[in-house]
């Protein structure tokens, strides 16, 4: 999601710490630390303006939530939203989703969301597509075993893509949504992308792919 | 597909002895003698009235087809057409799909074609989809090590079943295609239901799915 420069939103990230990290680095290994507790952790890579993410640690307060994005503009209205609900199990991370092996260690996240991601239909851009080999070798790194990735788009092209990708990653595909908002799916929470452009015709593909048994 | 009875279809087979093989368990192992040559074996489960099979032989001499229905009428329509057309590289049998280790020796079969296959959506009749997991193991016997299923549908709970079934058996799913008359697809050859549904906006799903390496 590309959005414009928001005038102040270096500083208010700056002046809010305990929901922006500041120092992720520092965290790694350590995020149940940081949350005061045991639960479960579920990340989102590219959370963009931060609705998803926001209503999932809504709804689910027993699972511990960061939001990852490298935009500062998208993460500081991100910030709005968990300022306004002031939830203790969700944190921000302004960073690159590339580098996650620096913010979390070996199988220390437990699910990855992935929602509307930059579909790069380039076939010279694939490898900069968030279900291509190479991210998908960091997400599996930082998953604990057999940790799943949850993956939206309304974009076929990716969507295809992403299929085959993560099947030849060695991936099993568990379920598979070809028109998510006509589908028995429950409790599904939008993400401000998918509010927009559903109402277009255009059907929302989901996929929930799982990763190996990396310990065997 | 069902079609009505066909009048005269039982003896139109009896009576072509060289295009539906009478005696088909004689030919276990030996289908490259039934050919006269040692061309790779592809074959459809499921023809219905043979349009895509016919069309197949057609485009690719170098490959020996064998298509199979278990409707006697459905037969004879694909019979009518391997008549006028006289190809020496197919040949069709009246059987039932479920039981094609009888037919084929372990890894005789090089490429099996799905097309169209009854959904069964009711969830008790999952057993019957033909991409099911004992309809694959039975795929995976006869066909050659990491061979393919290509499997085409317009049926959105089929195919999304199906591509969870194929990658939850051991498959790797290499491509997909998600509306497949609108893509860079050449070359497709279409089945009769195809031609007449695909009319009406309901996209044609595609996938190439890959069984592993059996023999590691």
């Amino acid at each position: 999601m590309r959005v414009r420069k928001r005038h102040g939103a270096e500083e208010m990230l700056a002046n809010n710490p305990q929901f922006v990290v500041p120092d992720p680095k520092n965290w790694r290994g350590h995020w149940k630390e940081r949350f005061s507790n045991g639960h479960p952790l579920h990340i989102e890579i590219g959370m963009g303006k931060g609705q998803f993410i926001t209503e999932m640690a809504k709804a689910h307060p027993e699972i511990n939530y960061i939001g990852i994005d490298l935009q500062i503009s998208v993460v500081s209205f991100a910030l709005d939203k968990l300022q306004a609900a002031e939830l203790p199990n969700l944190q921000l991370l302004h960073v690159d989703g590339s580098a996650l092996t620096e913010y979390f260690a070996d199988s220390e996240v437990d699910l990855i969301y992935l929602n509307f991601s930059d579909p790069w239909p380039k076939k010279k851009h694939e490898k900069r597509r968030l279900t291509s080999k190479n991210f998908l070798a960091v997400d599996e790194e930082i998953l604990q075993p057999c940790g799943q990735i949850h993956f939206k788009t309304d974009n076929q092209g990716l969507f295809e893509y992403s299929l085959a990708s993560f099947s030849q990653y060695g991936m099993t595909i568990k379920q598979v949504w070809l028109d998510l908002h006509a589908s028995e799916f429950t409790n599904n929470i939008m993400t401000e992308y998918e509010e927009k452009f559903s109402n277009k015709g255009q059907p929302i593909y989901r996929v929930e792919a799982e990763f190996p048994d990396k310990t065997q």
